[in-house]
């Protein structure tokens, strides 16, 4: 794209910085927590705010959702173009609970301007970044002189991230037809730092659940039995231990079956972030790193599966001692998983190893939460991630790197469900304090998002109209 | 000894068993439960009850002794004969809480008779087992013709035995000199069978307390750190798992050095009881046995030690799941330990053990409760142990046949602080229903423990003149 577009894009946008962000401001004030039951008629007012500036923006549609729980926005701009491809961008409009009292230093409510931030809850996460793709397409249409933006825009802001999103998957199914895309653009994520601008590839996926071992019917004294029966406690211990053999690798057999591992290219440019260990310590509040051998933390964290425990209990945690054999103990596991790895193998997998692990005289019973969280990977050579990494680049004027995510979220129902390649535009940084007190958001960091946002759907249409890509293995 | 002091011994018990019932009724009315504070008057008064009782029996010292808490009793009945061995009774008047609404079929404080069995809380443990030996000395008495018994037999009948004996071994430190003595005679413990009378030769020890393993400084996401720094529950785990190698062998190097073990004739002889492994699985509660490879279930809980996790606790544990990495994790661990093992020595073995194994970013602590229970084992040829065999072998007119006794007590502590072997009398059976509903104790059995009470005097007194022992390898 010529620099005058990119020029007048700036242009745009600079003229109208001081509007937006007494938007945002607005929308910042409605204090939309899902968390919160008493808050409901906050998301209610959150969703037809947002309603009505997507159509002050010019969205032919944009109407409310219902779900069971919290409403969720959706718009629509055709294109107009002949065989134009369509986006649909993710966001989400509710936030985190957030109190003064927490400690935030103004009012979480009150967005407030200081030292070219914008403070308050919701500011980066997520209403700054789902709130500047209305200004991105205001300064996509002043640039390119159109009066409709060159791929079909769809937006769906949902109003109950924060609170694990119960009802998306049944949201996106039942609206399958009207968000039918090509690609989907997630607008909820960060970038590596201030200086350091980058585009996510991928997240992990998760199967997580609880495995409950039965011993004996009730607990038993450890001086009459102990040493000739089978310990619950000790059992799953066994269990979790087994999980990971000496180089920290998943030892379930099959469990790597599949997994598509980083390319040299992409290691090499996960090496060159500028990465500080011990930082990124104090981040984790942890006090040594530690993990599968042969790879360095950001790929443990980012491309590579995992075996967690995220809870044990059994048998007697009171005061003092209790000289028992208990009689069931307690497992809440989680599998982090990456492109290649299926959910369902994954859990059967699980299942047969723990069966085949237990003594006789250990009952076990295995539950999953749902049937898993999907992994997703958009490779480095998918022509939209070139547009979106070549949009990101006009704005920001630097290299763009590449990070991944090692959490696992709502972004792999909508690959899933409709079956496309997800991408994620963000621009919030480490320091935006998000779920945090005095959460914030860099103002200029805001508006470099505004002016990749105007780039990404010429950038787009261009790349599409070259080579079309196609629907990715959905569900 | 001769028939005819037998039937001498046989025939006074026989004409006193209706007094001595009556008197043992009385006693189990005093509803002396320990762990009750209300019930604090009735301690003091069962206390001074038995004080009153062994006067009657012809003690000329019988006193209360103060504790920390409740009282126990002391009483002494010098033999008068030259060299003669003293020996220590040891027994408890405390008993478990008992209530009708429990499920009783008669009031745990009404002692009921029935079908040649006395119902009531405290009728077999402990107060029938201590109050044996009133009607069993003055039996030894009136067939010998002696007018003191042919030992010194000194009692010491504590108050807090169901309440863990939280000042027992204050107690006997502080009246270690008036205690001295050759031999300690536990009557709180039973036999194998109605049909297979028994002797228990010693009780495994125990080490136990707690270990906290500490990770990142509060629970973190799994999603953004899980796989790259370590996890306090999986490395709680891995150390539950590492205990025992594949043979369920403990595996902490040094942890068997020094077992004494079983003999060849002692595994011959456990071999021997009638042991109805499914019938014991059902008192165990439990659905298979398991354990040490090499070793019968009655060997692994009687002469083997152990490493137990009595609790295991760490991270999430409530409904659902929690994507975290959790901040830390607790281990309550036990070791049972047997003749030959010594406490402070496998305190540090565990201590060094876990050190060493935890990985960098994990800080622990370990404490233990106290100093550890010393195990007790007194040798089948020891002379003591074969007087109280043939004693018991007059009383039932049968072989008598050996256990152990799995778990850990007080008989401990005597055995340290006065370092003199401890042998077992107890005539109670499985059946009698210790700590639970409807209590009893078999008449036959209680006067055929009477008996062998009678004749133990003379036994102990004959097989010390022969071999005085000497006092074991107290602490």
């Amino acid at each position: 794209m010529s620099s005058t577009q990119d020029n007048d894009v700036r242009a745009y946008i600079a003229s109208h910085t001081a509007p937006f962000l007494q938007d945002l401001r607005d929308w910042v004030r409605i204090p939309s927590v899902s968390a919160d039951p008493d808050r409901a008629p906050e998301l209610r007012r959150s969703a037809e705010w947002l309603v009505a500036a997507l159509r002050e923006t010019g969205f032919p549609v944009a109407e409310v959702w219902e779900t069971d729980g919290a409403p969720a926005v959706f718009a629509e701009w055709p294109s107009g173009d002949e065989n134009a491809t369509t986006v649909l961008v993710y966001g989400h409009h509710d936030v985190q609970p957030a109190a003064r009292e927490d400690g935030w230093d103004t009012d979480p409510f009150e967005a407030v301007e200081r030292d070219g931030r914008l403070y308050g809850r919701g500011a980066a996460d997520d209403k700054g970044q789902v709130f500047l793709h209305t200004l991105g397409l205001r300064a996509h249409l002043a640039a390119t002189g159109r009066s409709a933006p060159a791929v079909n825009v769809k937006l769906l802001i949902e109003g109950e991230e924060e609170s694990g999103s119960p009802n998306f998957a049944a949201l996106i199914r039942a609206h399958a037809d009207r968000l039918a895309c090509d690609t989907v653009i997630v607008s909820d994520t960060g970038m590596w730092a201030e200086d350091t601008p980058t585009v996510c590839t991928g997240m992990r996926g998760l199967v997580d659940g609880q495995l409950d071992l039965y011993g004996p019917d009730q607990d038993i004294h450890s001086g009459s039995f102990g040493g000739a029966v089978p310990n619950p406690a000790t059992e799953v211990a066994r269990l979790v231990a087994a999980l990971h053999d000496e180089d920290r690798k998943v030892a379930i057999p099959g469990f790597y079956d599949g997994v598509i591992d980083l390319t040299a290219r992409e290691r090499e440019l996960l090496a060159e972030l500028p990465f500080d260990e011990k930082a990124w310590l104090r981040t984790a509040k942890s006090h040594a790193a530690l993990g599968e051998a042969g790879h360095s933390t950001l790929e443990r964290v980012w491309a590579r599966p995992t075996a967690e425990v995220n809870g044990i209990h059994g048998g007697y945690g009171g005061p003092g001692g209790k000289t028992i054999v208990p009689s069931s103990a307690q497992l809440k596991f989680s599998f982090r998983l990456v492109a290649g790895q299926d959910t369902a193998r994954i859990q059967q997998l699980f299942t047969d190893w723990v069966a085949e692990r237990l003594p006789a005289g250990i009952r076990h019973e295995i539950r999953f939460w749902g049937g898993g969280t999907r992994p997703c990977l958009t490779p480095l050579d998918h022509p939209a991630l070139r547009s979106l990494v070549r949009a990101m680049g006009r704005a920001f004027g630097q290299e763009i790197r590449f990070t991944r995510e090692g959490g696992s979220g709502p972004a792999a129902d909508l690959q899933d469900v409709l079956g496309v390649p997800v991408l994620f535009l963000g621009i919030s940084v480490p320091s935006d304090g998000w779920h945090s007190v005095n959460e914030k958001v860099e103002i200029d960091l805001l508006f470099k998002g505004v002016e990749t946002a105007a780039h990404l759907w010429g950038e787009l249409a261009e790349d599409w109209r070259a080579e079309p890509w196609q629907r990715t293995t959905g569900k």
